[in-house]
């Protein structure tokens, strides 16, 4: 455990097993909520740190249901079947609300598993971009603290100066890493699955509100991997397939800067207009 | 309600809200359970037939925890959060052991909503393929029975036909359709989501074992736009990102005849050796 900003951000307090209390950070707050990022770490480490896990994560899907208000809320992780060798679990976060109801904020599932090793390819391979050290580092969007969390440096794609409608593609390539580096886990890999901005911002070169509604995380790396990833830039790039009426999709990768694939990430985002 | 096979195998008979029977269908038959299709598509029915639904499909992932026994099964699907244009759920498909046990042989979540029309734009546009009726039909895989319920012309990436271990990528294009032909709706479409084989044969051009872990699918499109596919193709395409140590991706899109993106969809797949 260390005192890095996102550790506090995911922590949880076991009250039960598979229950756990945790507080919104006001280090990774969003526009109306907490960064969906750090929500969805925190949905992991609901798993990650339950007695009975098996294995690694795998796959991890999060559907943010409600807006998540400063305080407190509770996570409950639970596994619903246990195989030989993959788990599958079910976390839901609730918040009680000023009126004493206790509502659902987010539903998630994910699978871990005792991994074997096998022939293994990297298909999707990693564009070739500027090294970050030669780019700039931030992003330009509104007054949202979780930015300062990270250091980003775009080589393509960064969010719109100019919004002036004139958009014509969304792909963003930018570099990636926590502010101060913190070294690799799973549940930092699974909050920069989400630091791609709205695509439908970049695309149309119009800040239009959006939010995600459900994200998924696949992870490649087993742990060993993420190590040697220690507290090296990843290089992330996101990308849309389709826009509408009401939602978008985006799809992302991010390798490590040895050019290993560590997760692939797809999200349906809501705008408006 | 029509007699199609396919309605057959996603029926559901209320027995509570929210509480369902189903039962497996010889004809959607994949090696060792159901066609992981036919199952995702009845996981969605769940929701859909939920008298409480609110609006259409936007996502739906669901996790494959087992592997389902030829025969009766209970679906449960359990509106988690209801907001004012969305909706969250929660689906679990059950069975009866041998021995008395209910085990859980899925999980899913859903994300159902009331659509708005707003700007709309495909950034990832159809491959430029032959058209079906220039392609033969066929897909040669084993003897699984649900491939007979697909009309699948393959443009690029069928299934090898020298399994000699000289695979070099793992892009397929396929027309597919209902077989004999069925009006699209959203639950064929999340089967078809699924009818691409596993990656890891194209790209190795070795049958190893392989199963899916956990499929998420987007719904671009509305029932409107369901509606003006008809009975038409959809070309299919699908690649892998990652195969790494048991387990790789694939992500694949679904476009009408006339170039909609209908869906996207990702999944994560088991494979050995």
């Amino acid at each position: 455990m260390t005192h890095h900003a996102f550790d506090q951000a995911v922590r949880l307090t076991p009250s039960s097993i598979g229950v756990y209390t945790g507080h919104t950070s006001a280090g990774y707050w969003n526009m109306v909520g907490p960064f969906g990022g750090a929500t969805a770490a925190t949905a992991l480490n609901a798993v990650l740190q339950h007695p009975d896990l098996l294995g690694e994560p795998i796959s991890l899907t999060v559907n943010y249901a409600g807006p998540i208000a400063a305080g407190a809320f509770t996570v409950t992780a639970t596994p619903r079947r246990t195989n030989r060798s993959t788990q599958h679990w079910l976390v839901e976060l609730l918040q009680t609300t000023a009126a004493g109801d206790e509502d659902v904020m987010l539903t998630a599932t994910a699978v871990t598993a005792a991994r074997r090793t096998t022939w293994s390819h990297d298909e999707a391979t990693a564009p070739s971009v500027p090294r970050p050290e030669t780019l700039a580092s931030g992003m330009t969007l509104a007054a949202l603290e979780w930015i300062n969390r990270y250091d980003l440096r775009f080589a393509q794609g960064m969010v719109p100066t100019d919004w002036d409608g004139q958009g014509d593609a969304s792909l963003s390539q930018v570099w990636v890493r926590d502010e101060p580096p913190r070294a690799l886990d799973f549940c930092s890999l699974a909050a920069m699955a989400d630091v791609f901005f709205p695509r439908v911002y970049l695309r149309r070169a119009l800040p239009v509100p959006a939010g995600t509604v459900s994200l998924t995380v696949y992870f490649h790396a087993d742990g060993a991997q993420l190590q040697q990833s220690a507290t090296g830039f990843l290089l992330g790039q996101a990308q849309a397939q389709a826009f509408r009426n009401g939602f978008f999709d985006q799809s992302s990768q991010l390798w490590s800067e040895a050019g290993v694939l560590l997760a692939t990430s797809h999200q349906i985002v809501y705008f408006k207009e």
